[in-house]
């Protein structure tokens, strides 16, 4: 059998070392964990939703799972890839923020219809510091993809922020506004809605758009 | 020292087993691990984001982690609760789903400025199946408090879901529709707009709004 990816939803004991535990399962059976998020649920107990990528069938890692001291339950589930894809964040002031977004979801709609899976995620922020970080932290974000920049005025920190996180491969657009981030991004666009639209489209694999083949970078 | 949360982004050799290596010297140091996510950087090198909370001080964790075989670098950052916040969850049709997105941009906006921490995550679906999906996977998404349903006709398997997702306790309102699923939400909603707005109020600590003291569920 091929190597597959596996949603394993497993219902918990809470505290430290449990993770230590099921990931020792996991490397045991060869998997490559690709996600794993951690939720608590009542008092002593967590639930650990883990993303991983199997050389061979499932049924034996989840036997051994479900015999682990700390396990309560397991079940299988879709991956976060399959259901949400590929993420557009928007962040920025809550006017434009929203108009981006109006512009990305509508474009997001027309390509999941045709079996594209692109979910649109957003963030109003004020001020410098706060921006900074939220533009460091997409690349830390499981499965994001581009990252638009909706506001009037940012600088300072927020343009060296986005310069370092292109670096590591984020395509960045931002909205035509005062202060030196258009210069670092990768796109300027004036109408948000249409910055929503170019960002879906230059992530969707239905779509017939690539950004390094544009004439202009600022629309 | 108290107990604090703190974020670490390692970068790692990729494969199997890194996880647990990492996660045995958390468990060494009493860390308790609330959120991972893991990142492919270049081929054979893996970033993996950690939020743990720790009983003492990080130095000596970090030192440790610094000296492992597969670490290659590594930095403290702040975590996703710090940075996005609580999540409020948009799902169903492109043009509801966007103008549900704009109240709810615009309210989280408000409470940002005073201190919350509110994001607004949306995807426009089609289909009772991959809409049932994606209610049940919102209660494994880190940080979701609300979800929103957006649509014009949504019932069969998606009123199942959102039955099973308020059982785990996640706060379900639904837009005024056709269908099963505004009877199983918690709060029914006409005006797309209004509908968002109340998502967010129900989970800003920042508002005076609680869903159980409402008289009426349907606006």
């Amino acid at each position: 059998m091929a190597a597959q990816s596996i949603g394993i939803d497993v219902r918990t004991q809470g505290g430290p070392g449990v993770l230590h535990q099921l990931t020792g399962v996991i490397a045991r059976h060869g998997g490559d964990i690709t996600s794993v998020s951690i939720h608590e649920a009542e008092a002593g107990e967590a639930r650990v939703f883990f993303e991983i990528r199997l050389p061979a069938e499932a049924e034996p890692l989840l036997a051994e799972l479900r015999a682990t001291s700390v396990v309560r339950g397991l079940e299988t589930v879709e991956t976060f890839q399959r259901v949400f894809g590929k993420r557009i964040i928007i962040v920025g002031g809550g006017a434009q923020v929203g108009q981006v977004a109006i512009g990305a979801i509508s474009e997001a709609d027309r390509h999941n219809i045709r079996g594209e899976h692109i979910s649109v995620d957003t963030i109003p922020l004020v001020g410098e510091q706060p921006l900074a970080e939220a533009v460091r932290a997409v690349t830390r974000l499981p499965r994001a993809r581009a990252l638009v920049l909706a506001g009037a005025l940012m600088g300072g920190e927020i343009e060296r922020a986005v310069r370092e996180v292109r670096a590591r491969g984020l395509l960045v657009i931002s909205l035509n506004m005062a202060g030196s981030v258009p210069e670092a991004a990768d796109l300027v666009v004036t109408d948000p809605v249409q910055a929503g639209v170019m960002a879906v489209m230059a992530v969707a694999d239905t779509a017939k758009f690539s950004i390094e083949r544009l004439k202009r970078r600022v629309f």
